[in-house]
């Protein structure tokens, strides 16, 4: 059992009056601020009845409540279950009730979603306002130490099965991260990282507890703008950035100075990345270093160095230093360049989900395929087998083809992604309806809307006799997008 | 339970060609040589029978072999017993016993005092040369993987029982040390840290963690000397250096330039600090980072920041990271600037002697006088109750008063330290004799060189008719100095 000081208490005692966070508007709190407002807020947590142990779900934008309620959590021992603001009401309501949540959490800006989460759900709640949580009476009894191996979140993922379930994190899961990151990319006193990507996901929330580990300022905006994040590179000493490939490509284009020499990368995460856009960074002379993680790995556990970075340009590195990876195909470890399902280990790797069955300290298999070369350089293939990528955000199959399943009419279903100029992937559906049946592409899409995240939903819906299936009676998702293929033949003829 | 990839065997993977540790006389050697030639010394342990949890005597001055030993010992899962070649035969013998160890592994260097401590001792071990055991045969049953929890290093210290106890480090001690040094003074891939400290110290040792942790290169000197130190600083891109007291005085009596740009500081350690020392480096526009650690606590636990470095000239700094401090007096929390014992806690604090109580996730009682200011900075007044420090060795008066009362016709002694312009300070001893006996200093002194390290005897001894004593019986060490002070006068008479 380790145990080291609260960490945010830790930067108010090293460094109080340094900045922690700049955000727009020439807005900044000091260290010693993010911690008074955060015992403010855990004392009014603590004063609503909640105690440690207990989850609570937020559902919030970003913004500096976002941070505040993370360390509230944190000093009331409570565990946060970070909700996606994309999702749907009644997504949202499975999560809530699931998690086995308290509370539900929600700023101003995501208030009527979180009202219309609680009428969907079956839970009988408190909502509460994040805003009007904080008191002024501070209460003594917050905590000052963290157990590495107590929970600390829980952030929901769907993994191959299409129920999306929680994965949990522990504090040592994000310690051992971002201590991983640090031993990878070094750690000065010039340091400030800029956050772009939502808190809600693992990418964003990682820079947080950068934040408060290294004592590190960040600048937190709160959506991803090319101009204002080029900006603050150019002007604002930032030395690091974490991104997803339709950002780089923005600010890419965007940019019209080269970045200064504060600026020491990119790190570019959230799926693959297409080769002329990293020869593009290379000859900006802005070094990318590409990483791979997920939820699961409470984000990267591979990245290139910063030495590696134009010599292994599309590789995602090697496992940082206190993790390990592996390639593994039918039982047995692959061959360099011989591709195989990647399996991770490491203190920053998730013991398990939520009401599931745990990994602890075996490897886990990640579903994603990729090899490593002679060198030991990891290359990612596909991250999920069937999953996709839209605009950022996972986009797993079988989640969507459980909601067309749910449509009066449809027999069965089968979902895949295909390319889409802006983001990335788009998913579109393929169905066998019920003998009997008539059934419009609009109405499952509206179907489809009021169940689903608007990325969700498939752009198209492809009417067809027969999903194609293996002999386990498993949809062949490449026997799909042949399908996709003749299609488009048959429209451009 | 946290498991990690082996470090050498990470290094290997992250940078087989990348130098790992220079030497003098322009050799160097490679993390891949570094590790192929500590799994052929662990190949050579395992030949001998030794195995996974044995406690293994190592006896052996500051050189390469050193280093592989180090981790052919963690490549065979055992446990270092890192013995001090500056005790005397029968000082070694009792270590060799007191920790159980099933063999005793010395360097050419030490061949002869290893064979005397083994005449000396009743344990019937093999004694093996350091330099004979590695096989050209690689077994590979090798350790791939540390566990954070398992015993890795135990050095003996004599607190104030004057009786040496050995520390028991795990792999997590000195890693989340390792960890905590990094997140105090950043790390980049400029760093290169110079080991003139002796390795069986933790200050020295912990240097070779940070090796392997931080995938970073070290230069390794068999012993400090201050015009070689100089010559490295200046003209070989050293980054840190660690030493004590004495070194840094000569270093800057020995310099002739001001050092570069690449040099960021000097870690100083074991012992209080002369203020003038600080203002003279302070002058020389060097950075001194003053540190406070002990065996118990893997080396340094609170160093003075860079950014402090200057304007808290005298302090210690702040407990690291993952660690907490406190000042307590008649078992209550001390008010700023109230001198009181230091109490430490943290993940790199051991867990306890072997033979002796564990104090496990409790506050570790240093036995060490300090204060913290009202910025909360550090200053350690007097580092244990009784123990003075002599040319950078802790001499523990207890002890020596226990080899005094072995001689013929010694009744009583008390033993404490005088300032000495080059050691710091030197014991002197204060002798009633018995009745009826006569006994000379020389005598005294003769014996004491048979029994103890030349550091540890009495510089002078002083006979008197009675040991100032408390009511409690015990030695009032401070009415030891009036009396010297009286002798003197009368000397000067």
């Amino acid at each position: 059992m380790i145990e080291i000081p609260h960490w945010l208490e830790k930067q108010y005692d090293l460094q109080p009056d340094s900045i922690a966070i700049e955000m727009e508007g020439d807005r900044s709190i000091t260290f010693k601020e993010l911690r008074d407002y955060s015992r403010k807020l855990a004392s009014g947590l603590l004063n609503r009845g909640i105690k440690s142990g207990d989850h609570v779900a937020f559902l919030s934008a970003n913004h500096l409540d976002y941070v505040l309620f993370i360390h509230a959590i944190s000093y009331v021992g409570a565990v946060a279950v970070c909700l996606n603001i994309r999702l749907s009401a009644s997504e949202l309501a499975f999560q809530i009730e699931d998690s086995n949540s308290c509370s539900l959490v929600v700023d101003e800006q995501n208030k009527m979603l979180g009202e219309q989460s609680m009428d969907e759900s079956q839970a009988d709640i408190d909502l509460l306002m994040v805003e009007q949580l904080t008191t002024s009476e501070e209460k003594i009894e917050v905590r000052e130490t963290l157990r590495l191996d107590e929970y600390f979140t829980m952030m929901y993922t769907s993994g191959t099965t299409g129920k999306p379930k929680a994965v949990m994190h522990t504090y040592g899961n994000h310690w051992f991260s971002a201590i991983a990151s640090a031993l990878n990319l070094g750690l000065t006193d010039k340091d400030k990282w800029l956050v772009c990507l939502p808190l809600f996901h693992v990418g964003g929330f990682s820079l947080l507890m950068k934040n408060v580990i290294y004592g590190m300022p960040i600048i937190l905006l709160d959506k991803f703008d090319a101009e204002v994040v080029n900006r603050k590179i150019t002007h604002h000493q930032v030395s690091l950035v974490s991104v997803v490939t339709v950002m780089l490509q923005r600010l890419l284009k965007d940019k019209k100075q080269a970045y200064p020499s504060t600026f020491r990368g990119a790190l570019l995460g959230g799926g693959p990345v297409p080769a002329p856009l990293l020869r593009e960074a290379f000859e900006s002379n802005i070094s990318v270093f590409q990483t791979y993680g997920m939820t699961e790995t409470s984000s990267q556990i591979s990245t290139l160095r910063p030495s590696d970075a134009f010599q292994k340009l599309g590789s995602a590195g090697k496992a940082l230093t206190p993790a390990s990876l592996k390639i593994r195909s039918g039982g047995k470890p692959c061959a360099p360049n011989e591709i195989g399902e990647i399996h991770v280990k490491g203190p920053m790797v998730s013991s398990g989900y939520y009401r599931h069955s745990s990994h602890e300290n075996e490897y886990l298999a990640t579903g994603d395929l990729g090899y490593v070369d002679e060198d030991g350089f990891l290359y990612v293939i596909d991250r999920v087998k069937d999953m996709l990528i839209s605009g950022g955000e996972n986009v797993y199959p079988a989640e969507i083809e459980s909601v067309l399943l749910e449509v009066d009419g449809v027999q069965e279903a089968a979902v895949t992604g295909i390319e889409h100029p802006e983001w990335g992937e788009v998913p579109i559906a393929f169905v066998v309806t019920r003998n009997g049946y008539s059934v419009t592409e609009g109405q499952i899409q509206k179907y489809c809307k009021k169940r689903l995240a608007g990325f969700k939903v498939p752009v198209s819906i492809k009417f067809i006799e027969e999903i194609p299936r293996n002999a386990s009676n498993k949809i062949v998702r490449r026997k799909l997008h042949s399908l996709i293929e003749k299609g488009e033949n048959r429209e451009h003829k």
